[in-house]
């Protein structure tokens, strides 16, 4: 079975509850665990909450990461989204496991878009952006 | 057993092709499906790819909508991640599956960041975005 799109969810535990309440650190190891997947980013879009906690999502060609974090509990909850055969979410989550300081993590990865019957190879999302 | 987030992934096939290729469209129809969950906006982003495609992320308060579509598949995959108890993805699944035609769905609806043996309620995430 083909399917267009690969989706990890990612929950991480036990972090480090400073990590997780600054936007910058978020920030920062969303974008470089984007890069060492192999992704190509397009924007990147990060927010702080009142009085606790970061979202944020990282667009790139190849689909988007996304992060809530959760200070107070010490768990953030991680998307990476993906489509083609280049991203490699795991190198994302091994570097966000490190940077916010992860002692536990749990994932599942699911397929998104899967045509049962299809006769055709998928083909993954063109890379250019157009606008 | 409780949790922090609740993640909603819908699967819309059979779109209308024009209308998943169409940024307008799809970016309207993400902004009014979040007003009609009830969620709060924080930030729009979507982007067009070459030669086909959309993807588009709408962060709101109370954690994100995403989009990416495929209009040579006639197939969008949508993601609804929210927090607390005020937001209505079933609201949101309706108003795209409209919006983009889809002649078939399907969905399933994820807890994220469970806590098995917490004593405590689940505060939802606060609302106020600081920056």
């Amino acid at each position: 079975m083909q399917a267009l799109g690969r989706h990890l969810l990612l929950e991480l535990f036990d972090c480090d509850a400073e990590a997780l309440n600054s936007l910058e650190v978020v920030k920062t190891s969303m974008v470089e665990a984007a890069k060492r997947a192999q992704a190509t980013i397009v924007d990147v879009i990060f927010h702080e909450f009142n009085p606790f906690g970061i979202s944020g999502v990282v667009v790139i060609a190849e689909s988007h990461l996304a992060i809530h974090t959760w200070p107070e509990y010490r768990y953030a909850a991680v998307d990476v989204f993906s489509c083609g055969d280049v991203l490699q979410p795991q190198a994302a989550a091994d570097h966000l496991m490190e940077q916010l300081g992860a002692a536990r993590a749990s994932g599942v990865e699911l397929q998104r878009g899967i045509f049962v019957n299809s006769p055709m190879a998928m083909p993954h999302k063109p890379m250019a952006v157009r606008g």
